[in-house]
């Protein structure tokens, strides 16, 4: 009803619905470099965050609110903030959000945004992350890994001459697209939450391992994911012998990455047995792939490979976002 | 319903209330110094702006949310982040909200805290900037200039030993209270907008000459103030002859702090002259003093000393708080 440049921005709730609000800080040089992301990449990012956690609460975006605090230099450049809400402020809109309002500040020396998101939800509707039970099967949107892995092909580019880092194989930019403007599965969620199909939810920002093992101490309960089953980004695959020169970005296991490796920004799920019959093989265009099962809490968290069942120890976040 | 712990927390908003969304960005060295400021101390000023901006819009605030970036070393402190949503809580509480979710992430060396507030005001009950018309009166809570005169006396006592600092007289340190710990005016502002008593309020964040200017601005409309009537803080005076090792901490002339310095977070309202007779002298025990008169746009923003008009030039925010 009233957007930016008052005190507080004025919105009416939709009779009968609950609000659902998300808030996400992202810290230059520890959540993005500036060297591989423009102002617009920095607004998308932080937006992409935020819509992503509303979408796992089962709920629909409405209202952004973003603080942004940048150094002096930035500010006195022409277009940078106006650029960084504009890629916030097209996210938002692609989703069905507005930006209503927000705070501009400077800072010392590093960028920060912070990213708030209102959505709402039918009253029950909401899907927490507390909600899973032994025997509901667990299931995954789209595909993992990607982003770790366009965070590697950043990261070696950047020890190549510039010539060279152009010369990249087309795979290779997707991967770098998933890192720097993420999809938010905004009507995944919604359509899941809507439906009453999942029983418990969360996005993989962190990682696989990491988000599930939230998932599960929240639930109190214990899971089995089937490593053959566990959907690995197609262009996460070692690069062939002639690609040698950017092997290196992605020398990781492919299966490493769609494990660990966070800000892929899909929905991690749970459904009970009953429910998966109504559950379709993709969902808004995007595949849905049944990763493994929830269990008994004593029985821990596990990844079964090649026969084996070993530990699924969570080491996303720290090991692939914050490796500085 | 749903508070820390999930992807977003879950609000069941009163129905037919609007709701009010703030947000606001403390950063570490812009708007508060970790020296003078211990981690209790900056998670209640980063909410007190927050909860200052739902009072200027004449609603209650509701829910807080907190995003906190501390660098790693207070991140291992034990009780840093504590003490700070503390610090925070504490306030929300004794105003009449509920700290119901948030972030926190690492920062590579500042601390920041974004502050977001959610409050509610019955539809059509909420103050906007751009109401007040010719003729309404300009009203001011409380006092003003306390706090930009705490920060000098902050900036002072750094260049002191540590005992003399700790000789300072009684007044100084409810100046450095104010400072660090202002009291936002929830209360009063939640009852203008109730009784329907102000046309236009803002609150005074950067300083009067500032916040005036943004209300006269989007209002359309020009401002007389009058010198002799804006209320200084009763602290703020010059210093006796007796006292000179710690009159330097205040040489600026008292007037020019409550002018132009900012961070008081009183409430500058308007009134139109038939509510005049239904406004109290005191709201909720704090003084609401008449320092001036709204007029034409044309005419500017003024301020009326020993019979002259002379410009009222906005310099709060950049001058005191933004010094460095």
């Amino acid at each position: 009803m009233l957007g930016i440049g008052d005190d507080a921005a004025i919105i009416a709730p939709p009779p009968g619905s609950h609000l659902l609000v998300t808030t996400d800080l992202l810290v230059e040089d520890m959540d993005f470099r500036r060297a591989y992301f423009d102002p617009r990449d920095i607004g998308h990012k932080a937006v992409a965050a935020s819509l992503s956690d509303i979408a796992a609460m089962g709920g629909r975006p409405r209202w952004v609110l973003l603080s942004i605090g940048v150094p002096q230099k930035d500010w006195e450049q022409p277009g940078f903030v106006s650029c960084l809400y504009s890629g916030a402020e097209q996210l938002a809109r692609q989703h069905g959000a507005t930006v209503i309002g927000g705070d501009v500040s400077r800072t010392p020396k590093q960028i920060v945004v912070d990213s708030i998101v209102i959505g709402e939800a039918a009253p029950g509707r909401a899907v927490v992350r507390s909600g899973a039970r032994p025997g509901d099967q667990i299931f995954v949107t789209g595909s993992l890994g990607g982003a770790a892995a366009g965070l590697r092909v950043f990261e070696h580019a950047a020890t190549l001459p510039g010539e060279a880092a152009h010369a990249f194989p087309q795979r290779f930019l997707q991967l770098r697209a998933r890192q720097r403007t993420p999809t938010p599965r905004v009507e995944c969620g919604a359509l899941l939450g809507e439906r009453g199909l999942a029983t418990a939810m969360i996005d993989t920002s962190d990682g696989l391992s990491s988000d599930l093992a939230h998932l599960c101490r929240e639930s109190g309960v214990g899971a089995l994911v089937n490593a053959a089953s566990v959907p690995v980004n197609p262009h996460v695959r070692r690069v062939p012998a002639a690609r040698g020169t950017f092997s290196l970005a992605l020398k990781a296991d492919a299966l490493q990455l769609a494990l660990h490796g966070g800000e892929d920004y899909e929905l991690l799920f749970t459904v009970a047995p009953s429910n998966i019959p109504r559950l379709p093989k993709k969902l808004n265009g995007v595949p849905l792939t049944r990763i493994g099962e929830i269990r008994e809490l004593g029985r821990g968290v596990k990844l079964l490979r090649e026969g084996c069942e070993e530990d699924l120890t969570p080491s996303g976040f720290e090991h692939f976002r914050r490796a500085d």
